[in-house]
């Protein structure tokens, strides 16, 4: 066939050397995104320069009604340093301090943003402080891995996602050596303040750091402060209308919105298939929901209903079942279903089920092993649980029974996360639909087990064919470029956190609320979020993770919305998280209507360029 | 916990009406997309209206060397009206044409920018001409589903992702009966040309019907032009630098490129996991090469190398280690492999060893019935295939044996798209490495299979974790919101084929090139791009699929920087599809590359706001 005659089948070298010129910058676009400008809190602003906030008391008080007393006696100093009153920033009596000297740490999984944290924590530290990061989060911590940030590095992570600049990691600080290893880091690299971005964990660890390291420290007898930065994915650290979200949330949910917009666009293109989509968060299902009143797709669960319904594993495929039914008998053989990640776990049959089995295995992990066939451990196991529980057992397709007996982790606990939730409701709905399409006038009629179609209907049902795919959408979302939003966000907690180090304070987590009106920069106090918690036998403090709560306004319109999603095709397709032009400036719409706004624009202040060429 | 006080815990009733308003709409990006301008080539500008241009010859003439006499034989009609000469737009003498009934129709899977040919065609043939639309592809065309697509309908579609506005689906025209019944559907509706936009083999159908339709069809003696317009998200319809792409693969590989990007920079954050990406696209490895040329991974496959190259399963295995190896000697436990959706298909001895089980399978698919284990019929069938298939079988993992031997279609044959080709190179890799970490001495040292690690890079890399992720991303960049370039090519595509339409001309496929300088629109004969090829045993012509060729500067590209994105961290993220701002204007790369152009940025004439409010 005639090949490339005309044109030279070579590259152009200026092409060529403009793509090695631009590997430097990583891509195109990441090199445009340096130049975004993002818009700072007035605040922060004073003739033009970035300068530290002041803080005085809000008049909201955390006084934790439950447990005080054994947090008081856990917490003395911070308790009694804070005195759990909410602080609120100020112009006036800007601190002016100099030779301090602060850490930053990341804690946990990644979240878009987290660099910006890093810029506005440097340029409000100004050059009279410094500013160390930690590599390799906590571990690098306990390992004394800190390196100088310096004025140099901001351009080259100034609006970028992830966190490889420094690095993260998991592991949790908790034990006596692991407190004294930290304290040690402290005084050998004369830390007056440590900094640690993460989610409920990584905050109650601060909270439990800040106690420890309140004071004699240092040989004069100082402490270290410890504050901390809201981020997560997942959104689940959030203090009603002073913490309205996590950073990372709004493009972790954006990224994911456009994935799924863009399946129910292809569904409605090539009407044949009903696609399974998980979404990354095993606890809260904020970001679920936000991808549903994205994108309106056709069946989504939201985790906290289910547990709160005590909906069974059956009543979620009969969900799926109607709604394929319904519109089946319409010539509609087509949807999309959102599924969250720990799903199974809300389910309170399937809870029972997994401890049970985790208790016998656990109990009898010997005799276990003498049993040669799955077959024989199967029926010693079931021999062992409730009825109730080998019912449900028996339900499920047999490699989920497999994966129920035979996954476990070293402690002999079920690995839940990697129990494939699409794929075993694709079998069960498909094992469901048949046996509908072979007794069909089972299901027709009025009542809740029954989908009321008219004979024609049912004929088109049951010639109907149900195809499916599944997806897993996780990894995608936490490290995209950061939204304008998330840019914003964290580069005003940057500035927020550096005001609170300079200001000598301690034990509190920066905030920002009121995204739609400037922002009001705030200091929620530790001690005011922590609970106790019953945890693997034992009390624990913890700061609650929120969950989706079934008065909130977001849950609210969704479920006004959902049946008509179901039947109708209403879906939207979201498009790209756009950096530039005119919807660049979106706020979550689960913390618009949860906080009342009165639109989906965020606004926290006049716009500027972060740092100049 | 402190709730929501402070915040009205209930939803904006001004928010509520604007997101029931959105909804209208889609979404609010939606909204904005059909403002967007897009540039128009001048060509079919005249005083700023809107025109059709006339065609002349370009002085290129694509007599296909081989087969010329079969081809004749089969298309006297179209060989001897287009004379295999390609044709170019000019604005001289534009065809003045009132009362001609153009048929539009989506064929194959959906691809960016398909709504917008439907706008650039309706507006072409303006108001003294009628479009029709086919509803869901070829089976809706034999079935006569057409409808008028009305000028309002523009404002809707213009600049949105998929093929909703029709449908489509793969039903291929081949036989007697359906080319009588299409006759009969445009003598019905008198239909004057029939537009098909599809890939390689719908337009090889639009060939076989321009020939079929060519006179006779409406009582005067007149024939159904039939024209193409190129469509296809795997890129490998390309006609050199005459059609240097197909519409969809722009928005599709930008779309992977984002998500590939992040994960890439996910690894860059956490640093453990190693995630095998395959990517959507059985045959050519254009969406490969591009997403590894925006996106700089650890590994990437192309699966046309593989072939030249006859690598064995074995090596591709070895390819991974090696670099999981070296790596892991400097800490670096984590990484991207891009695995494209045909590599199985193309590795030699996998080929010779499926099609030798489909032969064994089909030929004694009785036999087979009467043996009851799996056991029994893997032994039937490993006793009659050859030696070194037999021994390749027996070094895959047991699952995927099984899967070789019992997922079959109908005809007996294996469902290779159905292969989990990341998780069998998961597993098979998994496998080496402990092989490796048990005797490193074998793989240390100089030579291909060798690794050349220090003793202690050997003891890092046997004391280092293998943790892995698969993704399978294909759906999500089939109907995204087409990018700025294929917003543009598609609308001017659609300017392009009307134009033909009204100039009478039939048998050709609408191209634009010049992409980087204003574009030049052409028609390409069809019958100059068909061949002979040898499927299922018969005959047939076809359009040769365009695979990725080792001496292409694209290619050449790649392989030249691969060894450093391997053992480096050079990784990009291109970022999510920006449709304003300044990263706008991108073209693929392996255009930029393959068509010898100065830069990535395209241009196809000046911006205009294509439908008024």
């Amino acid at each position: 066939m005639r090949d490339i005659s005309g044109a030279s089948w070579v590259a152009s070298p200026e092409l060529i050397r403009f793509c090695d010129s631009v590997e430097k910058n990583g891509s195109l676009f990441e090199r445009e995104m340096r130049k975004l400008s993002i818009p700072v809190i007035d605040l922060f602003l004073e003739e033009g320069r970035i300068v530290p906030a002041s803080f005085e008391f809000s008049g909201e008080n955390l006084d934790a009604a439950e447990d005080v007393s054994r947090i008081l006696k856990a917490f003395p100093n911070l308790y009694s340093a804070t005195g759990c009153r909410v602080l609120k920033a100020s112009g006036r009596d800007r601190p002016v301090v100099t030779g301090r000297r602060v850490a930053v740490i990341f804690s946990g999984g990644p979240a878009a943003g987290g660099h910006n944290v890093l810029v506005g924590l440097k340029m409000v530290l100004g050059v009279d402080n410094t500013l160390l990061g930690v590599r390799n989060g906590p571990k690098g911590l306990l390992a004394g891995e800190l390196f100088e940030i310096r004025e140099s590095d901001l351009a080259q992570i100034i609006n970028t996602g992830g966190f490889a600049f420094m690095g993260t990691d998991r592991t949790k600080i908790k034990t006596k050596d692991q407190f004294e290893q930290v304290e040690a880091v402290c005084r050998d690299q004369r830390i007056d303040c440590l900094v640690i971005v993460g989610g409920d964990d990584s905050n109650t660890n601060a909270a439990v750091l800040a106690e420890h390291l309140f004071q004699n420290v240092h040989s004069d007898g100082r402490g270290v402060q410890v504050l901390g930065v809201p981020k997560t994915i997942d959104g689940d650290l959030q203090v009603g209308d002073l913490l309205p979200i996590s950073f990372g949330f709004d493009t972790a949910t954006k990224t994911y919105s456009e994935m799924v917009g863009n399946i129910l666009q292809d569904t409605l293109s090539s009407r044949k298939y009903w696609h399974f989509v998980k979404l990354m968060g095993r606890s809260a299902t904020h970001v679920g929901l936000e991808v549903a009143l994205q994108t309106r797709p056709t069946v989504a669960f939201i985790s906290e209903e289910i547990a709160e319904k005590r909906l069974s594993l059956s009543q979620i495929v009969d969900t799926i079942c109607r709604a394929v039914a319904r519109r089946a008998a319409r010539d509609m053989n087509y949807g999309v279903v959102l599924i969250p990640e720990g799903l199974i776990e809300f389910i309170p049959e399937m809870k029972t089920l997994i401890s049970e089995l985790n208790e016998v295995i656990a109990s009898s992990s010997e005799l276990l092993l003498d049993l040669d066939t799955i077959a024989e451990k199967k029926e010693f196991i079931l021999g062992r649980i409730s009825e109730d529980s080998a019912k449900l057992m028996a339900s499920l397709p047999d490699e989920f029974e497999d994966m129920l007996l035979l996954d476990r982790d070293s402690h002999g606990n079920l690995k839940v996360s990697q129990i494939p939730t699409e794929k075993l409701l694709i079998e069960m709905v498909s094992a469901r639909l048949r046996e509908m399409e072979a007794n069909p006038d089972l299901f027709i009629g009025e009542g809740d087990d029954r989908i009321n179609l008219t004979p024609e209907e049912v004929k088109r049902f049951v010639e109907s064919k149900f195809a499916t795919n599944s997806h897993f959408f996780g990894y995608e979302g936490r490290c995209g470029a950061p939204t304008r939003f998330d840019a914003a966000y964290t580069f005003n907690l940057g500035l927020l956190v550096g005001s609170l180090a300079l200001a000598g304070k301690t034990g509190y987590i920066a905030a920002i609320n009121a995204l739609d009106r400037g922002g009001q920069a705030l200091a929620i106090p530790l001690v005011g979020l922590i609970h106790m918690e019953h945890r693997q036998g034992k009390d624990e403090f913890v700061i609650e993770k929120t969950m989706v709560k079934m008065d909130s306004p977001a849950f609210k319109f969704f479920i006004e919305n959902r049946e008509r999603w179901a039947t109708e095709d209403c879906s939207a397709s979201p498009g790209p998280r756009q950096l530039w032009g005119p919807v660049s400036s979106q706020l979550p719409m689960l913390i618009a209507f949860n906080q009342g706004y009165n639109s989906l624009e965020f606004d926290l202040g006049e716009e500027r360029k972060i740092i100049s060429d």
